[in-house]
């Protein structure tokens, strides 16, 4: 077992989080992730409603007696989704934990701490961690380069982003981006973290809520397998490779405007193209980490192996490289 | 002390090496890391000619008994330097250890493997290190997207590239971009190498024959401050952010041809450039590392301190954070 803070503070077996992902997030998967002693977050915009949120939220509970949270994407929209309403559900749920990630998190995090909800504030950048940080937020998720879906426009990879975020930070910090065994975790509890977060890695388990192809394809992906679209819009996004993103980036490459790159997408995606089998009719998120997945794994199977793997790298690998000075001068 | 199967082969302390630099891998640094008991390179063609490499050689090893190496860069050239000369220089110097980078490295390999010169390839793909495993190196250098200088064009940061690699590489591995302090190291030798190579934290020291402008601007300059370069001509390179890196940034998104571009960077470069103290008056190359760099220590003191740091990493945070399953279920 690895004991961290932010284990402490939430209450958790594992210093590992399924972190808040759009069709992905749903009840049978984060039941499955706190079961298996780690934190699992609901994403709450994958819900249509805030009533179907609070649906999901019941039906979770009937699934696990151990914690888990919800996740609150802030998306800038000129409408918006009913983010007061999906926050009453979030609290009348009785979730204790909340992951919010997007711009402007003030008024939700306020709104949640005022009601003993505690909050995780993702972000990819050390500015934003330390905007999140002064706003009350309980701990950071810091998101590198690596990640799947929105890696920010910065660049900044986990080597580099997490040691300069734990130089600032005082609360408690996970690690998101790139991370999916026990050598990352270890890494990260290196670098200053004191968890890790998944995302990509989760989805290939036999509990996520996609279709198989998904996640016969990350498996078979290696790390060069992904691309990043949008960055000509600023709004940056790490998908995996396949003939569709391949058509945007040379798109952008070559200036196309928004109306055209948006056409390109338009395809099958979403929920209806993560359940449609047909990994190339679509545009889908996947991070850098599919260099790393080579199976499907039960999600108990895959958090005990992080763990074991972790333990085993700290007490075998790492303190079996010390040497006494004594010994090493001898 | 950290021993690792890396210090083991080449005899030393640490398991930290100054890799190959263009114009600042000159014997008074690579001197000064061999008596801190790391490995420094002499940069051979940082010498105009074989002559003036063999007196670095002999220059270098007046100043210390430890096991120093040279490093020879392989640029793809219409009129390439004489490398077999080079390699003489090398070999007849009495060198034990070269580090390569470059294309095509087997000419040099077996030239120096046949000579009983120990051979360090440095690349930043799997794919090359597996070549390069294949070629007969004896150690892999894997240089991850974060680092300084050129990353190769697939983008892959270290905390993906290391572990990925680890599972295809059986020789000797040392992980490099990126690393800069004890979290590095650790983190480095969790992902499954056996040491760290660091290009600008050793620039940032007293000894690091650079203009003391540069260090006081790595030291002033956050993660966020650097720039990829000549993206467009596919040999990007990673350089330090100032108005002529970011004109360049500006006209290869334009499309600018290479003349252009050429004539842009032609300013003071080079050894004019980092002897001349005007760090806005050229463009140099510098690592996301830099966020991490916040004084100018000897490079005993760094040496020192990192070692120390990552012991206490592994001996102490990390060690802490364990639990037996038997107290954790009480």
């Amino acid at each position: 077992m690895i004991r961290t803070r932010f284990t402490e503070m939430f209450g958790l077996q594992h210093p590992i989080v399924q972190g808040g992902m759009q069709w992905v997030g749903r009840a049978n998967l984060v039941a499955a992730v706190a079961n298996a002693g780690a934190l699992g977050f609901i994403t709450a915009l994958t819900q249509p409603t805030p009533e179907d949120l609070a649906k999901e939220i019941k039906r979770c509970r009937e699934m696990t007696d151990k914690p888990f949270g919800v996740n609150l994407t802030i998306l800038p929209s000129i409408t918006p989704p009913p983010y007061a309403e999906y926050r009453r559900a979030i609290i009348e749920g009785g979730v204790r934990i909340v992951e919010t990630a997007g711009y402007k998190p003030q008024e939700h995090i306020d709104d949640f701490k005022s009601h003993g909800v505690r909050v995780i504030h993702k972000c990819t950048a050390v500015r934003h961690a330390l905007s999140a940080q002064r706003m009350g937020a309980d701990a950071i998720s810091i998101d590198g380069f690596e990640c799947a879906g929105h890696p920010g426009e910065d660049d900044i990879p986990g080597l580099i982003l997490i040691p300069c975020a734990a130089d600032k930070i005082t609360i408690p910090m996970i690690a998101s981006g790139g991370f999916g065994d026990g050598r990352g975790l270890a890494a990260a509890l290196a670098l200053g973290a004191d968890g890790v977060n998944m995302g990509t890695r989760f989805c290939a388990t036999v509990e996520a809520p996609i279709h198989e192809a998904f996640k016969q394809q990350m498996v078979a992906n290696d790390e060069r397998q992904t691309d990043l679209i949008f960055r000509t819009m600023h709004n940056t996004a790490r998908v995996a490779r396949n003939a569709i993103s391949q058509e945007v980036v040379a798109a952008e490459k070559r200036g196309a405007k928004f109306e055209e790159v948006k056409h390109l997408v338009a395809g099958v995606r979403g929920r209806a193209g993560l359940e449609s089998g047909d990994v190339d009719a679509g545009i889908w998120s996947a991070g850098m980490v599919q260099g790393l997945i080579h199976d499907i794994p039960t999600v108990k199977e895959l958090v005990e192996r992080i763990v074991a793997e972790a333990e085993s790298i700290i007490s075998s690998r790492l303190a079996g490289m010390l040497v006494a000075r004594s010994e090493a001068v001898a």
